[in-house]
């Protein structure tokens, strides 16, 4: 018998390290789920909407955004991870390991890995790994994140456990179908010809969009995931929370900057790995996203001539041009910066 | 020769009992039509969105959600019953016949079956008893409902005709396919095991999320519903209205009830009628929906040990949480109560 | 080597007359799209949303949305033609050519055709023919198009090159598939007898409805489209823009007129070519659209008997209605008139 969860949802203190959550429900993710997205988020990457060309790469259709399987198998976990949660801390360890197709069934599932209360005994730190599982069992993404949940009532906790966290994904790691060919990866395709060994560490690059997010915009997105923290869609109850407004579903954010970001890495065609990241503040209605990307390294994949990965830290600043901006160092925050992500993408490695 | 709808569409002294209308234009639902009810509403019912579970359950794919089909058909009926409708004033005998799978257009017709004009001669009651059927002809969902529409003219009118209205849906008239299998609607794939035979009739559920509604969210699903209702759209007619504003469509709050009532009926995997109902208060965008359902009967289906209706009254409640509210006694209004619907839902009857 | 499109994108001064663009990316556009674009629209014509009456008229399946196409392979030339665009001044020569279908990946190219520096120095007009092709190369949609875009720096200009524009396409030239059968647009599913014969010139159809647009309808509508001008999505940007707002996109004006005139143009199942267009003044979220339009001819279709074309004059009006405005002389403007276009739209020439 597994227990019945809590109609209110689960508070820090109904957590133990080595707990398995199964999550539902599952939800089949398919074409329309893709085009959704584009209409929310703006994407333009061309693998995730050219048919031609996903099969020209080696794939039996348009693999779905990276980012969309990512929110929607994160919107699995909310219910029994995050429903309480006051803040989304961190991820760490996020690993893209196969494409998702349209027509995949997601089955997804959470264990806790670490737990720490804290002092003022009304809220701990949650620490758990997801992973999602396409129709085969195939694991196709991993993660951790860890959370800030209330507790039911005050308590005093037992010894902290913190779980290591890697400070990156090896490129060793990076699982890249063997089939994956990226000839077809042509500017007239993508629109540029700026490719893997065309950047080099320490290049900024500031994408020229910007994108004022609405509310039906972030919680037409959160419930596409089937998301449902209410901190994103409950405008009454939030009038007596501290900042008296929904908040904008973090996953949103990111999506945004991704998008913003076809103008300036337009072959980056998928997400290798999210080493690391925060959401430094948060994000309302009525904000506008810009994006900066600073290239961190340059990395190489065991195995493959064709493809590299461009380790990136993606700024997503809120009502300010990133020309009026400087770049804090690691680990600084900025008041304008929502959003400091580290990870790595997958280019062609020399023009075609 | 049908005569033509005249172009500012019919008004109350138009109608005479036993008219039928075929409405206009059909419409293909499909499988993106799912999807974006899911992005509007917040739908997490696993039937309608893992085929896996579906086709444990013996579909041939996902049917789809049990309200879309309502409102897709309801919405074909605006143009003809309540274009020029002052308020929606109830439902009754409302039938969901068969599943409808993603790629059924739905022909729509409704017949005129009462007429109660007002004593001030400026609007009356239009009752309409409808019927949607499927491609091969099979009806699939049938209801009552009547509403007050504008008269063109003031008039005298004619003995009133008020049709007799089913107080309820019998279970013995629920269709349920003999194909259905409920084992598959497991704990882990739900996120709860408790079924028909766990509720008591008078046990109250007050669901804990909450949903703020926006122009842009109620606007897009009556689009998408291809309700052509004018309250819905334009406000700049709606300011010279008694509300000044744009009314969200009534079966929006449904869908959003419905949504948010997951969280503790995660079971309840169809409806298998609406007994009645009404729209006590309208609602605007920037009205946060919460959800109460109280249980009024356990019912049970003839010829089925596996499944059995639970009888509930739905209560839709606006910029009100649920405990704050008293249940009032049926019949019965309250002002931050917006929907009281009489319904019953299908649902496994003992643990799998 | 085709040259790198600056990351601020063209400026006026980089374009010459000749040039062609390849935009990208690619893109698939499936049923999916037509249901968002029913959703974010409220189109109702039946070609576009029931499969059983589009096979019935002898395609394979639903063809997309005229405007649909139209805006999708719009959205394509943006990065190139008018992401520094201050105004999108007309349009002249758009054919609609082949029907699309889902599934079909567009490929745009555009060709500069003309080009006229402002006196000013700091802006000129560039013409563009554009042209979209599907995945057998067959040419289904082009048009000319002319923006006034700005100058990176100002400018003394080379003499002006201004193209000769049709006044009109000529029926002549409307392509119609062979295959086309109107016999089963009847009254039961268009909803009206009206017909190509039961039009006349100079007649005037207001139509009932109106439509608020919001920004999260139009910014969702430019998405999809993979429309990435900056004017569209920016508030933080539009702040130090002369309307200190962002645009609506003029694309989507067009169709919610195109949305709202089903009520009273039941039957015109298709778009036959715009012969001309101007947005007169722009739309901003929280206006109010309306549409009036003037039947200005009756055009017989070279070898069909069954096929005419009505040229009409569609006015959107913003925040009046139409019986409050009285129709400009052709080439005049009205401050409350936001769209102003001259088209041909296709409908069965006599009663079924």
């Amino acid at each position: 018998m597994i227990p019945e969860r809590p109609a209110e949802g689960y508070f820090f203190e109904d957590y133990s390290v080595g707990q398995v959550y199964h999550h539902t429900p599952p939800r089949t993710i398919n074409d329309a789920d893709a085009v959704v997205y584009i209409a929310l988020t703006g994407a333009r990457h061309p693998l995730n909407c050219s048919t031609p060309l996903a099969r020209a790469m080696g794939h039996r259709g348009c693999p779905l955004d990276d980012l969309l399987v990512f929110h929607a198998a994160f919107g699995k976990t909310v219910a029994d991870v995050s429903y309480n949660a006051i803040a989304n801390l961190g991820y760490a360890d996020v690993r893209f390991l196969a494409p998702v197709y349209s027509g995949t069934t997601l089955a997804v599932q959470s264990e806790v890995i670490g737990l720490k209360g804290n002092s003022n005994g009304r809220s701990g730190v949650v620490y758990v790994r997801s992973r999602a599982r396409d129709d085969d069992g195939t694991e196709v993404l991993t993660w951790i994140r860890w959370v800030m949940v209330a507790s039911r009532a005050p308590f005093v906790h037992a010894a902290p456990m913190v779980p290591e966290l890697p400070a990156q994904v090896r490129p060793d790691d990076y699982k890249l179908p063997p089939f994956v060919e990226v000839a077809a990866l042509d500017q007239r395709i993508t629109g540029s010809a700026r490719q893997w060994s065309d950047f080099a560490p320490g290049e900024t690059i500031d994408h020229p969009g910007g994108m004022t997010i609405e509310e039906s915009d972030h919680m037409s997105a959160a419930r596409l995931y089937q998301n449902s923290a209410r901190v994103h869609f409950d405008a009454f109850a939030a009038r007596a929370l501290p900042h008296g407004r929904r908040l904008v579903y973090g996953g949103h954010v990111i999506s945004v900057c991704r998008s913003l970001s076809y103008d300036g890495l337009e072959n980056a065609f998928g997400i290798a790995a999210i080493h690391g990241g925060l959401h430094a503040h948060p994000t309302f209605a009525g904000d506008t996203i810009y994006c900066r990307h600073v290239v961190t390294a340059r990395e190489e994949i065991p195995g493959r001539r064709d493809i590299g990965a461009l380790r990136l830290r993606m700024l997503g600043l809120k009502d300010a041009r990133p020309a009026d901006v400087p770049t804090p160092a690691p680990g600084e925050k900025h008041p304008a910066i929502v959003l400091d992500l580290d990870y790595s993408v997958l280019m062609p490695r020399s023009r075609s």
